[in-house]
């Protein structure tokens, strides 16, 4: 059936030339990553996964994430810890998260020039209007030469209609204040050589690209073998 | 003044044809360092520095190696775990360290072709007849599409004198078993890309060499800067 014709439009005000570009605000929180996190933090290792074309690696369940992820006898920070990103078109509610001993969410405003259509907004709901946007996974490393730890970036993921916003560098940058704040010598990570651009962003915010060194890998049943021999 | 001229020598025994050559007995223990083993730790990372003419980068203390390294609320393996390799030409006697809950030494006899001079035998000694031979520190990693831990191999260092008797393998084999014995699913660790020969020999042995890959570090007053920005 045809829909009635509309009533006429009423004539619009007429727009003052100085007028601020129309936004879109978004709340944002970095929070630590609890075990109910795992279906998400699950959901975004697979994206990541398809992402770099890697599927035939990734053989993590939700179980072996819940499994390895929280030691309940290791604090944060001291073995492999999660921050996740989340957006919410209102401000963040108080919750508990803002008491945990460990680590205070950071919180931003931002402001968005175009609305972001989040076609998975319903699969990444973590509360009433919140979504689950990217994380950030990493652990303390060594350094013998400095004698203190550091952090290790072992992913980084933000989905995709999320990107090119600054909520990667977001992620990473509460990663590096952490290490500041625990007085820890380095935040390191990894790169694809043929990534020029990520290489050329990481390069501006002051990091070196250790061109020299490789990484060696024993796994699967090259490990079982070595692993077992006398 | 002249030494005497010295008394004829014997007529030597003829050789039986069939006769082994002669060996020097060593017995090597690998074990779990110990607080009291800093100094000794600490002078191993200095000769590692100098070895890689990277001094320079060498600020380890061992007041800062001691605070460091050695949490006390961390189980051996949960995080920065260290591996003495230690030689002695008699036989370990039984000590506590064979009652270690968490590892129980690696002892192993070898038969060297020609003995070892040893011109840091005091500098090394860690107990009668005992010598500091080398050391591997590693600490745990995490694959998020294995959804398991691993373990990341920061430094495996053999003394000079000790070099090319397959102690480094010892050590590296070591810690391959401890993965296997914890269900980790990899052990990996980083090479000088001009350093052929170490490349090879980890081939030989079964481990991938990422080529693709290169490591990002974020460190001094670059990590200040980002990790204090908003």
């Amino acid at each position: 059936m045809a829909a009635a014709a509309p009533p006429p439009a009423p004539t619009p005000a007429p727009e003052p030339a100085t007028s601020l570009p129309e936004t879109t605000p978004l709340f944002t929180r970095i929070r630590l990553a609890t075990p109910s996190d795992v279906p998400h933090i699950h959901k975004l290792i697979h994206q990541m996964a398809v992402f770099e074309r890697l599927t035939h690696l990734f053989s993590a369940t939700e179980s072996s994430l819940s499994a390895t992820l929280f030691s309940p006898t290791v604090l944060p920070f001291n073995s492999f810890t999660i921050f996740l990103l989340e957006a919410s078109p209102n401000p963040f509610p108080v919750s508990t998260f803002d008491s945990n001993p460990f680590f205070k969410p950071l919180t931003k405003f931002v402001n968005l020039s175009v609305p972001i259509e989040d076609p998975e907004r319903d699969t990444f709901k973590s509360m009433d209007n919140v979504t689950v946007v990217g994380f950030v996974l990493f652990f303390p490393n060594y350094s013998t030469f400095l004698g203190k730890p550091g952090f290790y970036v072992e992913d980084l993921f933000v989905r995709e209609c999320y990107r090119r916003k600054g909520f990667g560098k977001m992620l990473l940058s509460a990663v590096a204040k952490q290490a500041v704040a625990m007085g820890y010598g380095r935040v390191e990570w990894v790169v694809l050589d043929w990534n020029v651009n990520a290489i050329k962003f990481y390069e501006e915010m002051g990091a070196d690209v250790l061109n020299e060194w490789r990484i060696c890998r024993l796994t699967g049943e090259a490990l079982q073998a070595y692993g077992g021999a006398d």
